[in-house]
């Protein structure tokens, strides 16, 4: 496992148009309309770190229960003048043992999702991913970015674009299925997914248009529920109907797509940035596909974005247990 | 390319059910009503490869030219006490010669079909394979069995159980495109084609899942046209409607294949030789991808499935051409 976030520029997203539905905010209010739930933060040791957990607990959205050496996530409320309150904390005295007791406390049921904090991602997904003591199920982890772009009518999932590099048919089997179970939980009852690749037709020496092609008969079998999928679909024809008309497709996704499943980390990394960066898009993200939903924000991320992360997983946690 | 059918037992085809089609007898009188179409027959100096080409004469499909020695082919032709008559024949030397000569009257358009005589298979495909001088076009030579077995109330082609042992999925394009144009010839209009696997769902590890959800995908996208295509399926869900309800399969195919495509040559010459044997079937054949349909009849053939290969290479001839 990888995980390709790199630290970005603070990156400020475009106004919605007036009138426009504002995703994240709604996402927002549907968590906040669930019972809170707790939330392992492992390591947040640094003002960023920390103040995403403490936005998300004033905002209703998540009790967080902080993992780490306890006068440093003290120093760290003082520095950024934050107020701690009745926030809990679980002692643990280095990144190692931090994310170990964080990944323990969602293991036993007292956190129903886990929060990357300050720590390396290595250290804390190696935790995450123990195979003992860890949160693996049977199911592959993957990311899901979840994007509001101002362009496009739908909230827009991408899934992988940031954990697995050049995922196998078996590996995508899970991420489709991870991204189906995060729009159920979002409240998209049955989404239109699109397998992207650069191509609509099945060319047997591209990859994806194979993957998109046994992807869409495991749909047609019932080996994968709950979504309405087709691909290979190119970019252009996911995401515009005209597109798609033009060039003579008929797809029940073409241009309503809400997941875009994506080739590999490579495209699928430039895709959801090219998207935030020139295409003035919101992005939250989750991981899937353990025993928990795990947020792994991004020093770059704004405090919307943070808010967003955590009322999806939010969400995510409230449809796993219900 | 190889050719796996080895020398048979002479065969007795059971009798069809009272009342049912006769398929066979249905394609020669097709055939017959067309303008009789000559076929170069290559080194016919045997008294089973030459009657089968005076038979076909005879019941007027096809206009034979023997190709190969003369003295040879009258003497077979005494032997066996069959009056040429005013049948054309191109004089050769030797088994190379006539395979090379029938292959050229091909090219010309002298002739608009080819039928292997006595000659060893190797060397007469080999003259129809040559890249030069031979028959190939931008297909692949594939062969398809055409078969009437009693207990199915359809006409049924297999295809490749001859020629491509371990067909890519390249080559299987190919395979359904030669199949679906001579089920078109055959005057099925739109056939049913039904891609065989071992099980209805695509499981990565079983390669013929994955090539039979790319072949439905290019039909989807109009890569291949013509025929409704569905797969992965198992024999008893082709051939079977109730096979298909009890399993809870939804197919346009399911129960009325016109057309199976297997994965590769040992399970489709197995399937085949079990209907022939077991299940009473009587079986033509054809090889199709090449310039002029070519007939490859086995020692062990009946007369009236000589004929019929006639008669499906009559009609693909002449559905080429029209």
């Amino acid at each position: 496992v990888t995980l390709a976030r790199p630290t970005l520029q603070h990156h400020t997203p475009s106004p919605l148009p007036a009138g426009r539905r504002d995703f994240f905010a709604e996402l927002i209010d549907r968590a906040r309309a669930l019972s809170t739930v707790p939330v392992a933060v492992a390591y947040p040791v640094t003002e960023v770190a920390l103040s995403g957990a403490l936005l998300a607990a004033q905002e209703h959205l998540i009790r967080p229960i902080l993992v780490g050496p306890e006068a440093g996530i003290r120093a760290a409320a003082a520095a950024a003048s934050l107020d701690l309150g009745a926030t809990a904390i679980v002692p643990a005295t280095d990144e190692d043992d931090a994310a170990k007791k964080a990944v323990s406390l969602c293991k036993s049921g007292e956190a129903n999702a886990l929060m990357k904090g300050s720590l390396h991602t290595d250290t804390f997904m190696r935790a995450v991913l123990a195979s003992e003591s860890g949160l693996r199920t049977s199911r592959r982890v993957s990311h899901v970015f979840v994007l509001d772009a101002p362009s496009y009518p739908r909230l827009m999932l991408i899934t992988d674009a940031a954990i697995n590099i050049y995922p196998t048919l078996d590996d995508k089997v899970d991420i489709l299925k991870n991204a189906i179970d995060l729009a159920h939980a979002l409240g998209i009852v049955e989404p239109r997914v699109a397998i992207l690749s650069a191509v609509e037709t099945v060319n047997p020496k591209i990859t994806s248009t194979l993957d998109a092609a046994a992807l869409c008969k495991m749909v047609d079998r019932g080996q994968i529920l709950g979504a309405v999928v087709d691909g290979p679909l190119a970019f252009d024809t996911a995401v515009s109907a005209n597109a798609a008309a033009i060039k003579g497709l008929v797809s029940p996704v073409a241009g309503v797509a809400d997941v875009l499943l994506v080739p590999d980390l490579e495209s699928g990394n430039m895709l959801a940035k090219q998207l935030e960066y020139l295409g003035g898009a919101e992005l939250a993200g989750i991981v899937l596909g353990a025993r928990v939903p795990i947020v792994l924000t991004s020093r770059a991320d704004s405090a919307r974005a943070r808010l967003a992360s955590c009322a999806v997983a939010a969400l995510c946690a409230r449809a796993a247990s219900s």
